[in-house]
């Protein structure tokens, strides 16, 4: 391991934060792992107790790791945590938790659509679906990277989702198309962040994500939106009740 | 790109499926993504409508790929999808989809609680734990690394546990110590695969995988077992219903 920089204006306290945050990033420490100790970080790094402690601390108040007395120091699981229990709103869960829940739309477009999205929308051949992309944030932060697709059939005028992002995506289809969206099913699954979800996630290109791919029903139970989100793995966590 | 080894003893479909495998692999193309057409494939490689058919005809049959008629050809999704709707086996999954599922026991061992466990099985503080560790593979192929926690109090002979794989660990728990298992709590987060990690799953590091961590309760109400998974992302999908 390279030794800290001695004579650098940045505090060795902090060279060791830098340190221990990089073997999070890599995936060498997960959530749930634990640290090394006090003493192994003093012996690591070659500092004094009060560095190693101050290091930790900080961590721990910003959250990245936490303690159980008697056991050491861990690190912290994701802080948004999404359950699958039921329909659920990313807006709404966000505001549940005090934070503070905001959509970027990037792009409206008519476009031919996926393989998915045929299959997931049941679509014709040759019918062509209006797609929306969005970014969505927590306080400001970007945390899903956003695609639904929507039968053209469905929404006339494409212009109209510019407004999502003032309201909801489905308070728009309610109350502009008269679309219900009552049932969802969801498919998630495992994989890296590509170099242009890199971009608007402002999170680095082989981090890992969660694909997940949402079919919205209406109350005639015909799928009215087909949704892929790629959800950043270091800030969202999913967890189910199973009976 | 580089070129076609023209003279090799590899004929060129096949390493036109090794350089369209590859792209698949690392990512750059992800399950439902559209590959390049026939043409593309043509001009990029400098082949035949033949050479260029046959690669895509032999990984659609494998699996690999899907098309659909007038539209292109598409990545496939992982082949096990795992319902998160209820309560679940993976040996049950696996054979109602005519696969034939095995578990090896690794390691069985009484040991001191990561941090999730202590938390997962609400643990007194020097409370220690017996720990298994198993692969769970279908048709012989690794596909889950799985750790499974429980309280001392509860497997009160921890050699008792080599006999899962045999039956299922579940059955084992009613069967010798009257513990029935009623309902489960998932989390999970998308993670990369670790060196020791890729050896047991017989895949490589960083490729992306589901963290998955199951606490199990019994009829009391009491959690009785806490396990930490680890799932192949190019194997495994999970879906939901949400109402």
């Amino acid at each position: 391991m390279k030794p800290l920089e001695q004579g650098s204006i940045i505090p060795l306290y902090y060279q060791v934060k830098q340190r221990l945050d990089a073997r999070i990033k890599s995936g060498e420490w997960r959530p749930g792992d634990k640290i090394d100790s006090e003493n192994q970080l003093m012996t690591v790094f070659n500092v004094s107790r009060n560095t190693a402690k101050k290091a930790i601390e900080e961590m721990v108040q910003e959250g990245t790791l936490f303690r159980i007395q008697g056991k050491g120091t861990f690190v912290s699981h994701p802080k948004f945590e999404q359950s699958l229990g039921g329909f659920y709103s990313f807006s709404q869960v966000l505001k549940e938790k005090g934070f503070n829940p905001s959509d970027i739309v990037i792009e409206v477009d008519e476009v031919e659509p996926p393989a998915a999205v045929i299959e997931g929308l049941q679509l014709a051949a040759d019918e062509n679906v209006v797609m929306m992309k969005r970014v969505r944030c927590a306080d400001g932060e970007p945390i899903i990277l956003e695609a639904s697709y929507m039968p053209k059939s469905i929404v006339q005028n494409k212009e109209d989702l510019f407004e999502v992002g003032v309201t909801s995506l489905y308070g728009l289809l309610a109350s502009r198309y008269g679309v219900t969206v009552v049932r969802a099913k969801e498919a998630f699954e495992p994989v890296l962040i590509r170099e242009q979800e890199s971009e608007y996630l402002k999170t680095e290109v082989g981090k890992p994500a969660l694909l997940l791919e949402r079919t919205a029903y209406d109350t005639h139970d015909t799928p009215v939106e087909f949704c892929i989100s790629i959800v950043r793995g270091d800030r969202c966590r999913f967890y189910t009740d199973l009976v």
